[in-house]
């Protein structure tokens, strides 16, 4: 049985993922910068480069230096840092040798905490996701004050995550290519080039149009789960990441498996099926979720007790940030390697 | 500003609910084993042990290993464990010494795997949440069937998990006691001896009468958090753990913290006010969560962007699983050592 619950990564399908992205953004012409906050694996990083990804995206300044360690690629800071005098060393450090590192802004207060720091900044703004960033109008006024600080502006980003929810995400992507338009008109007008035109969550990366942006960054593509399941993003066959999970009780005519919010973390999304689903049985729903129990009506016969289950978490950032590993299916494992680097 | 997001733990209020609880159990007469799944740390369960526990309770065999490293008092695995060769290695070098370890049982087919083990069975029965465990008049026959199999029952237990609502506490410790009697009346008539009748979550476990049990293995109330402010259980001045916060943006006039899911963890239950609670703006709602931003609408002038602030998670549990330590208020660290082991 093995020790449960875990990672269990699925080699053929990852790649398969990888590719089909990355073909994706060859086709429509644009960089692939995927996020790796998906999965904090320098092996898996290398993969996505060797395929063509022009660099990662990381949310934080941490995530950056395990990458930056293992050798992988440039790195753009996806993430309206707020630096003090230690972010600051650990930012030299990082763009030490010449390596190019960008990170994100959305104020002038902010900026000036970076003046002087060898990096380039991208001005985030909010293309109705409503989280960090400024109203893309704004970005002109933002990015020459950014500018008259002596900062090297690159361009501007957007997270469209209003993506995440049933039927939106072409109106997302829509509100996303027109953001980011805006902006960088209001950029251009304001006298500053915005050579980096940066988008893309996982759903909303299938719905963008050839010369909307000059960046993709999804993350979640590289496994899939059952958000984007639910979505539609995906189908059952592209899920890559599975949680190995135990059946311990049959209590009350249910499954009750030893995967719980501590391993497949607690997201729940309103218009979610319940807390994950099952895979080889699409009509299993984990109803509740304990930090060491899954709770899963299911059809017909149970597995037996003592089985592995196969469990699809909503999240997948959320599942691969709980564990050391993962483990392959000729039993090699990989690292977690940035697990709870959020500094 | 140090390095954002962190667990700040105040010692002076750890000491005041470890004081309280221990003063509670001693006034009911009963023996308190606390759950250390919440704080998962040897410094903390010596300080419980110090006032008077009478060991631990865990959910998992990991977890149990961190603390007899660590020497920490007996141990209860409270959790329906399905254990293979690998587990039994484990358990037998848990007992090693002639330290008496519990663990959870809910099924014959369960006990059939620990036959043989230098455990002691206690049966799990179900008081009304509903997950593992079997009904409370099941519990003579499932008893005795153990003990046909050669295994030491030394009694019954619960998690009265319903007490997790507004207003439904008193009616689950009620459950949970009439549960309990009723299990230990039908494993006397079926022959067994219930030494051990355990129960109590942070919720119950204030409602608790004398007599209705003979152990209480709370978790949550060495630190409280933001479920149990809204719940009514504990009040402002208890929450001894908080998550130090970065404000990293004003956007759209809220404040963007870097504390997200990845450090407060996910949970939200349906009559929670969000995704946890700010410490001194009680006003506060954090609306959103993402995996690195707490998006929180606030009242009057927002707190200036680079300062800290300190979040109170919904779920205490959760987000002490994401860190590798604690900070204390003189700046040393203790660690959560048992951090991730699911297993």
């Amino acid at each position: 049985m093995g020790v449960t619950p875990y990672l269990r990564l699925d080699l053929d399908v990852l790649e398969r993922n990888l590719d089909a992205m990355a073909a994706h953004a060859r086709t429509l012409g644009l960089a692939l910068r995927p996020h790796a906050k998906t999965h904090k694996c320098p092996q898996i990083a290398d993969m996505q480069l060797a395929r063509g990804a022009v660099g990662l995206t990381v949310a934080t300044i941490g995530e950056a230096e395990v990458f930056a360690a293992a050798g992988a690629g440039d790195r753009f800071i996806a993430y309206p840092l707020w630096v003090d005098a230690d972010d600051a060393d650990r930012l030299h450090r990082l763009a030490e040798g010449g390596v190019r590192l960008r990170v994100g802004c959305d104020s002038a207060e902010a900026g000036a905490q970076l003046r002087g720091l060898p990096v380039e900044l991208v001005v985030e703004i909010d293309s109705g996701h409503h989280r960090s960033g400024v109203a893309p109008a704004a970005a002109g006024t933002l990015a020459s004050g950014l500018a008259d600080l002596g900062m090297a502006v690159a361009g501007v980003f957007t997270f469209p995550g209003h993506s995440y929810s049933p039927d939106e995400a072409s109106a997302a992507a829509a509100d996303e290519a027109g953001a980011l338009a805006l902006a960088a008109a209001a950029m251009t007008e304001s006298g500053i080039s915005a050579r980096v035109m940066s988008g893309g969550s996982t759903p909303s990366a299938a719905r963008v149009q050839a010369g909307s942006m000059t960046e993709l960054r999804p993350g979640v593509y590289v496994f899939g789960d059952a958000q984007q399941l639910e979505l539609g993003t995906i189908d059952w066959s592209q899920l890559a990441l599975t949680v190995g999970s135990r059946v311990v009780s049959h209590a009350r005519g249910r499954v009750i498996a030893d995967a719980g919010s501590k391993a497949l973390g607690a997201d729940r999304a309103p218009w979610t099926s319940g807390y994950g689903r099952v895979l080889d049985e699409p009509e299993a729903r984990i109803v509740a979720l304990s930090e060491h129990h899954a709770t899963i009506e299911w059809p017909g016969a149970l597995p037996a007790l003592g089985s592995t289950i196969r469990i699809v978490p909503n999240h997948v950032c959320s599942a691969v940030n709980l564990a050391e590993e993962y483990v392959l299916p000729d039993g090699g494992r990989w690292p977690v390697a940035a697990r709870g680097r959020n500094h």
